[in-house]
């Protein structure tokens, strides 16, 4: 069983913040800024540019794959880090369109924005008649026949945490010879995943959310071994050569997820990454996923009874809800303002929903009772609406 | 007129070094590892989310493309900052062939590979009867006729240090209706350029190289304001969205160069950039470059003297030459690797080419002089045939 008060300590956390909002951006773990400053100056400093090899950075990209591979179920040598999660995007959607003659995407209105621009982007540069087609989450199913060529959805909608089936989808799209490609933004080190068991045939994901890498860390990809030696990459980049230095002017695609590699990949983010992923020494995404339930219930029955007016906007099957709690109300924008300036970091996405992250590696039910009682006593006096609390926020 | 011993003092190089490499890896600069431990500790960590508007995180594009605007004759606002060089190539080009029917890209056997793989990515991605037109250097000029829709070039040789006329070239590119995308990796904090003067549609590069931001520092897009509105781009990030945080599920570009924003930028590299750039406050690269045909022209002629063996491989003319010098040898990588051995720090690139960078920055003529000494005492004494010197490299 994982010892939440031993991974809570492996985290810096100010004084007197309850932080909901670990789904957003991820903490900084304790780790980090002494193995950053390492990088910085006995690798970069003391070896120069010897240190690619020296230190190794040119194998991080896949020895941190590695290392977030079980979280999601990946075999190692499957997932690659760099980029941001829109680049990944591409990649993934580009190469899923290049297995097949089919023309339609087909994704969700809860998918992230930037994953439909991605999309939108990729089908006006193809101009060959493909077509993105944006369904409501819950018909994504009825709509996997077989004109579609790929099934681009995030599992764990970022306004409401309502989730997929992963399972079922992927069943289902792989009878119809759909390509899939799963974002894991809000999934990855918030519940197990399992892209090997759901026959994913590629999934990208963030590592700044429940990874915690820091503000801008890179993004991974993972691609089935089933399609990844049949890709001709989209943006072939030089260190997704088969020998980089050798100078080729002719792309050759390194093998399998290594030709998703474009440029020189992040090496000060991918060393706070490698500090952040530690805790996964002494935690279990199990244990994780279990304590998420839990505490999201917590809150979920909490607000209820403390504060009817807030409708629970995520689902209230746990098995359907990734790590987060969302509510609605009409003055949502300045709840979070009011919770906020108590201490209590949640976020508020338009038009009216107020966001909680779950994130049991740092936070518990005292986190979660705080946020509750805070809540309470916001919406009891109705401070969002009072005039001096107002006039606080103008001048912060 | 720069003082090189104060820029030389803003850097942290370790003892008994000549640094020769910078135009492959700067070095650590000594304000960057606390800037980076601030943005760690007291940003991030202390701030949370709430950074990304406390810190000016999502405004750092910008404000550093305006630090690095004036060294590459840009306006304020036309220079931002992310991804890596590769990515900045392909939506710089995507872009490009956007605003003409003409389907021919030219470019040189001069360029780096990662551009000529992008544009060949590109082509195939098109599928709409592009070619991508490869040709030795000195044939570009006559090359430029009006069926090319892009001209596609990097300034500066990475093998040889050959230098472009960017402005020859630019005037007859306009006078011919072919858009511009230059490659400025190896010139950008190494010469003057001036994008505004020579018509530059676009412009990118790194920052890792000559503006020492540290391994995987972001790249650099500048898109000239003749073209910046007229882009809808290819890779449309949400942060490239007019208003991002309306989490519109249709893209809309924002304003001008800021459209060129993809995903979540790397906070900690540029943070290390930022400090890293600090260097420009007391330092004119008009100097720079001053400098840097005087230490080249001691390397060069130090070594025609000392080591008649190796053969320029760099242009004699110093107008014609980037911040780099090299030289053929048969036997270069050995040489190369003895010359490492003995604290000379510059590399190899294959077949048979030593390269060294001219940073006058942090380098002067103790580096230069240390340089055309060794190499003289290793030609002399055939070291890199050594076995003795063979078998400590075999085991280093």
């Amino acid at each position: 069983m994982t010892d939440f008060a031993a991974t809570r300590a492996l985290f810096d956390l100010p004084d007197g913040i309850a932080y909901l909002d670990g789904n957003s951006l991820g903490p900084l773990a304790r780790a980090v800024p002494d193995r950053v400053a390492r990088t910085m100056t006995r690798e970069w400093g003391g070896d120069l540019i010897g240190a690619w090899n020296s230190a190794g950075w040119m194998d991080w990209p896949e020895r941190l794959g590695d290392r977030i591979a079980p979280l999601i179920g990946a075999a190692p040598g499957t997932v690659t880090l760099g980029d941001t999660l829109s680049i990944k995007v591409h990649q993934a959607l580009a190469a899923a369109l290049s297995l097949t003659d089919r023309r339609v995407i087909l994704s969700d209105t809860g998918n992230f924005p930037t994953d439909l621009y991605m999309a939108q982007g990729l089908v006006r540069t193809l101009d060959a008649g493909h077509a993105l087609r944006v369904v409501a989450p819950e018909e994504v199913e009825s709509h996997l026949s077989d004109d579609i060529a790929v099934l681009l959805l995030t599992e764990v909608d970022y306004r409401t945490g309502r989730r997929h089936d992963m399972a079922r989808l992927g069943d289902r799209a792989r009878r119809n010879g759909i390509i899939t490609v799963w974002d894991l933004a809000h999934s990855a080190g918030a519940l197990p995943v399992d892209v090997t068991a759901c026959g994913t045939d590629f999934a990208v994901g963030c590592t700044y959310k429940y990874l915690n890498s820091g503000p801008g860390g890179p993004a991974f990809l993972h691609v089935g071994p089933q399609v990844a030696e049949r890709i001709d990459p989209a943006l072939p980049g030089w260190l997704g050569h088969a020998a980089p230095f050798d100078f080729d002017p002719q792309y050759r695609p390194a093998a399998a997820a290594k030709r998703f590699r474009i440029g020189t990949p992040p090496v000060l983010q991918m060393a706070a990454l490698d500090a952040a992923l530690d805790v996964w020494d002494i935690a279990s995404i199990h244990d994780v996923r279990a304590r998420s339930v839990d505490l999201s219930r917590r809150l979920i029955d909490g607000v209820r009874a403390a504060c009817p007016a807030l409708v629970l906007a995520s689902p209230g099957d746990d098995a359907a809800r990734g790590s987060q709690v969302s509510f609605r109300h009409p003055q949502g924008y300045a709840i979070m303002q009011a919770l906020i300036a108590d201490g209590v970091i949640g976020d508020f996405r338009a038009p009216d929903i107020l966001r909680f992250g779950i994130t049991p590696l740092y936070i518990g039910t005292p986190e979660i009772d705080r946020c509750v009682e805070t809540l309470a006593r916001i919406m009891d006096r109705g401070l969002w609406d009072d005039p001096a609390f107002r006039r606080r926020q103008a001048v912060t």
